[in-house]
């Protein structure tokens, strides 16, 4: 069992209240049958996905509205009492669970979709729809997502949101920045901010919204969104292929982009040893001859006749020029499975032990050099270092496995991988977000100034502090 | 010619300090050669492109680099010297020349380009630059902006971004908040804020940069940016089509889209009474058969025989189910000329006199019955009622106009516009921005706390209100 995350790191409790008998009360009046109490029961909230890490709360809330939140939120911040806002419980750097005894407000029951509109392909939902669900209404007006990740089944829209979500469609369809449309936000004081417009252009004073997306539960609590949503492709594509060197995987998606431009929806790269991780603890098989490298290329487009003509054409040339030295388009059913293998590297990974994470933005021509200088490093006190990610927006996902949690592993990778990074002007956070476990390093991708002026973002939105407290800023010195 | 706008709009101003031989000289000593005063010579920085609105500064600043802009914001912090900051002064709604006698901080000289990676396609340069010298830099790589709008022969990027500048190719490559990576920007007491990084994907904190896109200069002054561009298509058709109802224009679009898909690069309306001016104005014809409605559809992608395939399948079902009654697709040469039409109604209108312009975002069903109503209402007191735009992002460029300004026709169109617009959950401007003859109707698309929060912003960041002082959000009451 992991230990207590301020234990492990040390952390100390801010002076905030402590939950009493009369907390508890209010909060069962205001919503009777959805809050929870008690070690065992709050236990599934209090640690994450990976059992990375581990709060102590021991109260969680489930309000169904806008109202509920708003109401919760003025009475904890009339009382200093620390809240932690949690969606699917799915993020990877420890901001979706409590450190100490943060109160958890969770967005499991706010799961009603509000409207969709058909001309214009704008939804507007409770933040707690999980991302699955939304798909599969979508996909039945011929519509789809913006967004795709491998944690869809169980991730909340309002916690995508809250940590900018990058995943598998970004190199397509652009990032939450520009498909978030409007947002409706409780911030500290209980009050509610109203952004929620479904307009794809709106230039009247500042975008508020932008400050929260991305702000993961610190400047606010996201109840609702209103987002952008593509035509479901009549034609979707994939070709998983093997690559002799990295190098070949970079001249590949130079071929790739130019040769089928508009209809590329994913490049995704993954190295040998996700593979065999893949194979070994999920019992998949690949669907090529083993390569130091692998390729998923992804093509979505309104005419298969001329995607199909398009993805063969580079296919052909990529084999002629050696590229490329096995590969296969995947038809329909196997299509699920070759991207499933991708999207199962997680899963996988979780079973080798403990996971060091890292989600690293850089230049993709350094993409790879950085898993090598790790794997280098770290010899064998490391189980496994693998690579793999979205490289056609330049973010690699880089792991390293052990059987348990280390201290002098930890030491032993970081800082070397956020100074490698700064090196390279990358960010130490591509998708992920800050969270808890990363929050120590964010001058390694922005200057002072703008922590500071973060800083005072969250003084002013949240004065008290009582937003997902010991999370993505760094604490004072 | 145009009255002070202070003396049309009758505007107090506030206490900033005024402008004394001391400064001056201070500015000579700092930037010699690159100071502009006298009344003529700064006439051409004072007076907007429409010649709507008119300022009284008599000093015109035209710094090269970041650092110079610093000095010149620190030193008019600390003497209390209001500013207004000046790209390719093409805004419509004077936000870019001053009210009273702000200093004019010109980026005229700040035109340069600081780096592009033809892998990644991201441009970095400095604020200063035309976005038609961008693109012409950007073709010759094989690379384009991700924006493109009438006035690129003279707009700066910086201003495009301070405005968050739609135009036509937002419809494929979406807005500045996706495609703009970074920012540097000096903020009101000259500190330098460096986040002009050039990754696509970065979640380390609050996404900074996002509060300065679209602000209009009133939170700082950008002074470079980084910026994502997309490949240059090898394909580019454009069909120009006549339609008998609006009706028939939105039932073209549904269909354009279906049939079109990953293609579609952009999708304009115009009414017969654009097409009228323009051709009056302008000398240019139309190259179809005279319509109540006209339609261009641009299509941009990789492969030209795949693209015409598709295009001239979408134009056959259009002219077969009588959707469009006439249409013509325009080859290399005749290309430019019909999409020239559409860029060019603005230069067009403002041949009638004075040009009372709006710029809506509305549910794309009830875009045109706005322009419609309008005519209705103001009857023989407008020379013209006109309505084009964006369809495509439900954006409506409604324009009235009249031999000269008037405040009694103003009274008969405003607040009615904003009232109508506001009733639909529309935005009162998509994408031209508040300004100065906007901002006192934020109300009508922002709730009152959203404004309170925005003032928060603005006191914060810019405590002494130096930054283009009477623009954007509205004047305490």
């Amino acid at each position: 069992e992991v230990a207590p995350t301020h234990e492990r790191y040390a952390v100390r409790r801010l002076p905030f209240g402590r939950l009493q008998d009369g907390d508890v009360a209010f909060f069962q009046r205001l919503m009777p049958g959805r809050v929870v109490t008690g070690e065992e029961e709050a236990k599934p909230f209090n640690v994450d996905w990976l059992k990375s890490v581990r709060g102590c709360s021991q109260l969680v809330l489930k309000p169904q509205t806008t109202a509920e939140v708003s109401q919760v939120l003025r009475y904890c911040h009339e009382r200093n009492l620390a809240v932690n806002p949690q969606g699917g419980n799915t993020g990877l750097v420890g901001g979706s669970v409590p450190v100490f005894d943060e109160i958890i407000l969770s967005t499991a029951l706010m799961n009603q979709i509000i409207s969709f509109d058909k001309v214009s392909g704008i939804l507007v939902c409770q933040a707690g729809c999980v991302l699955e669900r939304l798909s599969e209404y979508l996909e039945e007006q011929g519509f789809i997502m913006p967004l795709d990740l491998g944690a869809k089944g169980s991730c909340h829209i309002g916690g995508n949101v809250a940590t900018n979500a990058g995943g598998l469609r970004l190199l397509r369809y652009g990032s939450l920045r520009g498909t978030v449309l409007g947002l409706e936000v409780v911030l500290a004081d209980g009050s509610a901010l109203d952004c929620l417009t479904s307009l794809r252009k709106d230039n009247t004073g500042y975008d508020l919204k932008q400050l929260f997306i991305g702000s993961e539960g610190t400047l606010g609590v996201i109840t609702a969104v209103s987002i952008l949503c593509p035509q479901k492709p009549k034609a979707v594509n994939v070709a998983f292929l093997g690559c002799q060197s990295f190098e070949k995987v970079l001249e590949t998606f130079t071929t790739c982009r130019a040769m089928l431009g508009e209809i590329l929806s994913a490049y995704e790269f993954m190295d040998e040893k996700c593979m065999e991780l893949v194979e070994r603890h999920l019992k998949l098989s690949s669907p090529v001859a083993d390569s130091p490298f692998y390729v998923l290329i992804e093509t979505s487009g309104s005419n298969s006749t001329h995607d199909e003509e398009k993805l063969n054409n580079f296919l052909q040339q990529a084999m002629a020029s050696g590229l490329v030295t096995d590969g296969t388009v995947a038809t329909d059913s196997k299509k699920i499975k070759a991207s499933y293998l991708r999207e199962r590297i997680t899963e996988a990974l979780t079973h080798e032990g403990y996971v060091y994470k890292y989600d690293i933005s850089l230049p993709v021509r350094k993409l790879y050099d950085l898993v090598t200088d790790m794997r280098a490093r770290l010899g064998h006190s490391a189980k496994s270092v693998v690579g793999y990610g979205h490289l056609g927006d330049g973010n690699l996902h880089l792991n390293v496995t052990a059987e348990s949690y280390s201290h002098s592993l930890l030491d032993a990778i970081e800082p070397f991988v956020y100074e490698w990074t700064a090196r390279c002007s990358g960010s130490i956070s591509a998708e992920h977000g800050l969270g808890f476990k990363k929050k120590q390093f964010i001058q390694y991708s922005k200057p002072r100034e703008a922590v500071v002026l973060m800083q005072r973002f969250k003084a002013m939105l949240d004065p008290k502090g009582i937003l997902n407290p010991y999370k993505t800023l760094p604490s004072a010195p």
